[in-house]
């Protein structure tokens, strides 16, 4: 497929993701186009409703550039859900008004799970128009990252029907019927490749798999039923996209970090981080063969602009020295939160937090 | 002080505790006094609110000592909460109908967290007499653990008034205020070593330190805010009880796996883990210098029992093979919940569990 989108104008983040040196540590933030933003709430108003915000192309398009518009970030994420995926199997998503997500089909007894099949693309073709609208809008300025839950992670939401506190549901089915759990986790597996490969065909430069939920499972559950299917995701990827470029893998686990060795085994090549991790133990573990991202705390954000330049600091030390050999492949940082920015952040706190890691970074390079 | 409690007829846990060889692996459930028993909902109807509960030194006896009557358990523990301290610095506390605590009282101005003292220990009377009580209706079945919320944990609960899925005002005092959550926490520290010694004089057996919520904290703000301040509990509490025995204490934090080197050093005998956390990579990093509790996963109560013994089993085979020489300390295992027992855990399989435990730790040791 030969491609007609603008020439890249910066290459940091995708430099960074495949252990090249950089000038300074590129960033992006978890949700960055979200509803801290008051041109987002505009926006998500005239739209009517968060899904009518995410299938909606031109409102997509709109808000994934909105915080490029106030901040020098070094990357685009797609504006979406990790949830499309399950609403397209039919599982009718909703957002009501102040709450989580919900569906009106929970998948909790033998006979839902033996219907469960991976979607029809054509019911996800809004999410991959809105990749190529976004890719035409960025006109290269920064790469475009693609993203979908991890099959355990969309179990959850399946299984649960809802967000949940607990995990009750979907830990009864995992421990009193595993094969009823592997055999959602396989359809997800499916689905999520499909997925994530589609986004890579419509001009994703990047693709990330949030696995929000794995860190809530057992030591040993977690490998069973997390890990071993996002494996599987990683394995049915497309390696190059629309431009003939490498597309690199990002794999996030909130609450994985006591699995950081395991994840290390993992064929992608970066690894997001939250915020109980050190950076400089999980550069330790993980070794020369991936770049790690994260993991400042969104919290940070509602200190004052020189607490949060403080933190965005120490975040940066923990890391370490980066890599400066042009010549060779090396430790890498992508600066990000270690969780989604919340609704409350001021927005000229990121603004203060941008600024302070592209600042420090170079120094840290001198 | 001298003590009139019967001799104790079971000291496997507290053999356990203090890394002494014992022919099983002693067990105990976290909140094992609690709703799933129609026995506690019919003693907690007729106290009218769970404060009634608690506060009454009858109610509190009985509901302490029902766990024990169904179940061969090998520890009881004081049934109280862990905002308990708070409650009687005068913030407020209550428990409404189907929801979590809430406190009329938030500290989060400066005049609020300058007010703030340790409370009149007068004030937790009730809790100390329902020590004495159940250590004597116990009759030195099993030993009675004592116990309190960490200073950190309390602070997350007085500064956001209630239960937290974010932790953003707690956080944001902590990154914006730091001098203000040293504040709480040293007037926290001092409280909770008071309130623990004071159980210690009225029977207490053990301690156990809940750390509900330092996994929530990123790393170094755990190390400052949460671990420097239960080193400080820990270093303000009696050694030895009412029976001029050693009195255990032990730490759990919830999220803590990543910290286990740092909990390695504290002055303590026992950590608690909760099902992140491999037991056997646990043993490996904490060395020879404690004995370690829990941790299996509370969901796993909702599989059958085949299923919970073969969990059961795991949990005590990640540990690996226990101490059996009499002659001198070793690692030893506690084994516990990761966490609390769920409300809708079928009492029976409890029964499972703890049957499945004591005979499997038996055969281990052969």
């Amino acid at each position: 497929m030969s491609s007609s989108f603008a020439p890249l104008q910066n290459d940091t983040f995708l430099r960074a993701c495949l252990r090249q040196a950089t000038d300074y540590t590129p960033l992006w933030l978890m949700r960055q186009a979200g509803r801290y933003l008051p041109e987002y709430c505009a926006t998500r108003a005239k739209a009517g409703s968060f899904m009518g915000l995410a299938t909606n192309v031109d409102y997509a398009t709109e808000v994934t550039l909105q915080p490029l518009e106030r901040y020098p970030l070094d990357a685009a994420i797609l504006f979406s859900d990790i949830l499309t995926v399950p609403d397209a199997m039919g599982l009718g998503l909703s957002f009501a008004q102040g709450e989580g997500p919900r569906f009106a089909t929970a998948v909790r007894d033998e006979a839902t799970v033996a219907r469960l099949a991976a979607p029809d693309l054509d019911k996800l073709r809004y999410v991959f128009d809105a990749v190529t609208s976004i890719r035409k809008a960025l006109n290269g300025r920064v790469p475009l990252i693609g993203f979908s839950g991890s099959p355990w992670t969309l179990a959850c939401y399946m299984v649960e029907g809802a967000g949940s506190d607990d995990y009750r549901l979907v830990k009864s089915m995992l421990y009193a019927r595993p094969d009823l759990m592997h055999r959602i986790l396989q359809v997800n597996t499916d689905a999520v490749a499909a997925y994530l490969n589609a986004q890579i065909d419509a001009g994703a430069q990047a693709v990330m798999i949030f696995d929000s939920w794995g860190g809530v499972l057992a030591d040993g559950a977690f490998q069973q039923f997390s890990l071993a299917y996002t494996a599987r995701v990683l394995a049915g990827l497309k390696r190059t996209g629309v431009d003939g470029q490498i597309v690199p893998r990002i794999v996030f686990t909130k609450g994985g970090g006591l699995w950081l060795e395991e994840m290390g085994a993992l064929d992608c090549e970066v690894l997001g981080l939250d915020w109980t991790m050190n950076l400089g133990k999980a550069r330790a573990i993980v070794g020369a063969s991936k770049a790690l991202q994260g993991n400042i705390d969104p919290n940070v954000l509602f200190a004052p602009p020189a607490a949060i330049e403080a933190e965005a600091k120490k975040v940066l030390e923990s890391f370490g020295r980066p890599h400066t050999d042009r010549s060779m492949p090396g430790p890498t940082h992508i600066f990000n939160l270690g969780h989604g920015i919340s609704q409350y952040t001021p927005p000229d706190h990121v603004a203060a937090l941008v600024q302070a890691v592209h600042a420090h970074s170079r120094l840290m390079r001198k």
